[in-house]
């Protein structure tokens, strides 16, 4: 007999412990949370959509997975310590192998972060996952869009355009192997969390953003919020293994690292002085840090061995 | 030209105030919100689905409008004072006139309410609207479902059952003109908020609970986790003067007020000794409270002029 709808949410999502300063996790009309005294509570909400944000048929497990990752990445970007989160899930129907496996690569994540999901709600419908993450931070340290300053310098953490390759792979607008395009629809999905890093800097940071629409899209909302321009070096920007291995050409390799999005890595300004803190942060959290560019007092400029190049596409946009 | 994601945010969703308490609204990785000391964050999560939840061609404002409902009643059932809320947003393409429509209708209950807008995000997908709603507690007077005691009364504010004709005659199942079903919806998503009247009565009641899966489906959530039961007065029930204009025959408009589910009443408990105090606030607040029923140490009771009644109908499930 197939398991009601409350059975199911208690079989898979109410294992977890409750977690410290939880007063009242799931199973009543709310949760109640206590904020420490000092901290702010910094507050992130995602949604992940069927044939939108991953491929019809991709592993429940990497879906579980990369659905509260994405939330958790936006709590990096403000350099807030992961708290816990709320999973509204919705399914055309209870199938209870999908709730197993999702919930497993969920958890996978939220376990490693010490976040419990606090509440939520399953509703009958395509499948959707709107996750809302919950973080801790001192006020001060608080990295914002806003906070860009002339002269800093630009860095990203890990590589970027994977993403994006495995999208243009799906859509079969690059050729590659049945094992290849699931080897790189894996590593584009189970990508790792920046929050232990992104705390440690956000005494040094002052501004952030996670990459989900594209580097220069996103690299846009800190330019237009700090009312500030870029050199961005093109031929700096760091590529994934796979680009070499799979043959991408320079072109594409480029505009994937540009506009591919989905990336979840950390882009943030720093001063000069604070430069060899950061070095040494990633060096602790073994996090590979790129300089990519430094922020100006004029617009957005796309340089390529020191040579302007020109910008023709816009960040990727839902509608 | 159509307006891209970002502009159309910007133009529905972020004319309103920030709000006392949140250090940074729209417009960065996430939202930055206090929480005063002593005080606990409440929080919840609900989904409003096209076609589950409400029917095709409603209008935009309603959707709008019990979207945050449904979210502030779970507030009301802690006692929790509205705070603020995130909106998730699916919708198939980005049409303004839904847009600003739904945006009014949102917003007519934000403002009521002093509830800022702090955060969400727009996908493509079917129609899915996801609302996170923060409310503030004092810890110690939260109304949770586990409190309620043998010999405590049972309450309910407002009416029953009229949300759940206006579901009947929608699949035509009962039969009503046009401009009587127009109605019907409109009162069953235009409901009352119960915020003031149960931050109000959270010194005097310990237990609460709101009506979104019926009556009983929910009375049950209270009765397991109290370990208790309860004798319901079916013929005390408060019915909505629909039923007599419409002429709904006294099985279906029990059995509507039973199981209807979707009401967003509060049902709460209250020892003997309280009971003229939530009389004085029902009083203050101009809210229509109705004795239903009283804790016992045994099972639910379904009771009609003193008589046992036959239980054979379950809780509204989604699967």
């Amino acid at each position: 007999m197939a398991l009601g709808e409350f059975d199911l949410i208690k079989k898979y999502f109410t294992s977890f412990d409750k977690g410290e300063g939880i007063s009242l996790g799931i199973g009543d009309d709310c949760a109640l949370l206590d904020c420490p005294l000092g901290k702010k509570l910094a507050i992130t909400t995602d949604t992940q959509i069927e044939g939108v944000h991953f491929f019809r048929g991709t592993s429940p497990f990497l879906i579980g997975y990369k659905s509260l990752l994405v939330n958790v990445s936006d709590l990096a970007a403000m350099g807030a310590v992961p708290y816990c989160f709320t999973l509204s899930l919705t399914l055309p129907d209870a199938d209870e192998n999908f709730l197993s496996e999702f919930s497993k690569g969920l958890f996978s994540l939220a376990k490693k972060l010490k976040m419990p999901l606090i509440g939520g709600n399953t509703t009958k419908g395509e499948l959707s996952i709107t996750i809302c993450a919950y973080g801790l931070v001192d006020g001060d340290n608080a990295m914002k869009r806003q906070n860009a300053k002339v002269g800093d310098s630009l860095f990203v953490t890990g590589t970027l355009g994977l993403p994006g390759l495995a999208v243009e792979a799906g859509y079969k607008r690059f050729s590659m192997s049945k094992e290849d395009f699931d080897s790189c629809i894996e590593k584009s999905m189970l990508i790792e969390d920046r929050t232990e890093f992104a705390s440690m800097i956000s005494s040094y940071s002052k501004c952030a953003i996670d990459i989900s629409d594209g580097l220069v899209g996103d690299l846009n909302h800190i330019l237009k919020m700090s009312d500030v321009g870029c050199d961005l070096y093109i031929d700096k920007l760091p590529k994934p293994e796979e680009f070499s291995k799979f043959h991408v050409n320079e072109d594409l390799s480029d505009r994937l690292c540009l506009y591919g999005g989905c990336d979840y890595e950390l882009l943030f300004t720093c001063s000069e002085e604070n430069e060899q803190n950061i070095a040494s942060i990633a060096d602790t959290c073994k996090v590979k840090v790129t300089k990519i560019g430094q922020i100006n007092n004029g617009s957005l400029n796309l340089l390529k061995h020191g040579k302007m190049h020109r910008l023709n596409e816009k960040s990727f946009e839902h509608f």
